[in-house]
């Protein structure tokens, strides 16, 4: 078992999930606040030269586990892990946001996708990516696909 | 507070953190294989069609925190949250691998560099990618210039 507290809070415009844009297509465009811990602040140094952050967050107001997800784009479930449901052997979150700028203790960000005063267990710079083409993505590809034929 | 346990652990080539490659250009090739706890096996459905995953896990050898870290590639130190040092106030890891082939609770990946046995909190699917070109990489871009400089 291992014990994790909180580095810094978030601060979004969204108060209750059914505001977060969820299912294929979403664009996370919301600014927010990822605020950190005064005590911590040292940690902090140089991260302005990044343009993009990993934050690793908690699913706060989560409290259950579903090994068999049943993601809002599809109608077929999946396991957990070939998801992003929150309803996760250890709830946490992950997304990548922009960084706009840094004030103090508080990162602006874009991209945010988490609920007002979520913890945060972590904040890492994005370093490189896989490039697209690379990428192969399952189940959810073939949603897409299956989408984009019904509307053409 | 947040307790996690492990969903699964790494089996991995490296017994000792001097075999990791590190510092810069440095490539992550090992193979190595993410073994689920058999309690967790539902969740694995449909994760083959992912060719990559994002790997959450822990630096369950580290018990230090240096908010002010000095990675290897450097000789200027940075806030530990503009870095990927061990030494976290959360010693969480993130690594991204290339999924190569399931085999019931063991996932064979390329692309490891945690030691044997390591610990893992999550296993995500990896959606999609900032494309390089967008991003920026502080003090990282900084030194890879200056050593391209030096060899040139």
């Amino acid at each position: 078992m291992f014990t994790m507290k909180p580095v810094a809070i978030v601060k979004s415009p969204y108060s209750d999930t059914t505001q977060i844009p969820r299912g294929l297509g979403a664009r996370h465009k919301a600014e927010g606040i990822i605020q950190l811990n005064a005590e911590l602040e040292e940690g902090l140094k140089d991260i302005e030269g990044f343009s993009h952050l990993y934050i690793l967050w908690v699913f706060d107001r989560i409290d259950s586990v579903e090994l068999c997800a049943h993601p809002p784009c599809d109608d077929r479930p999946h396991g957990v892990f070939a998801t992003r449901s929150p309803k996760r052997p250890n709830a946490i979150g992950l997304t990548v946001v922009e960084l706009i700028k840094r004030d103090g203790l508080c990162l602006h960000v874009r991209g945010v996708d988490m609920l007002d005063g979520t913890p945060v267990l972590d904040i890492k710079p994005y370093l490189s990516s896989i490039p697209m083409d690379q990428l192969r993505r399952g189940w959810l590809a073939e949603v897409e696909a299956s989408h984009s034929g019904t509307k053409s």
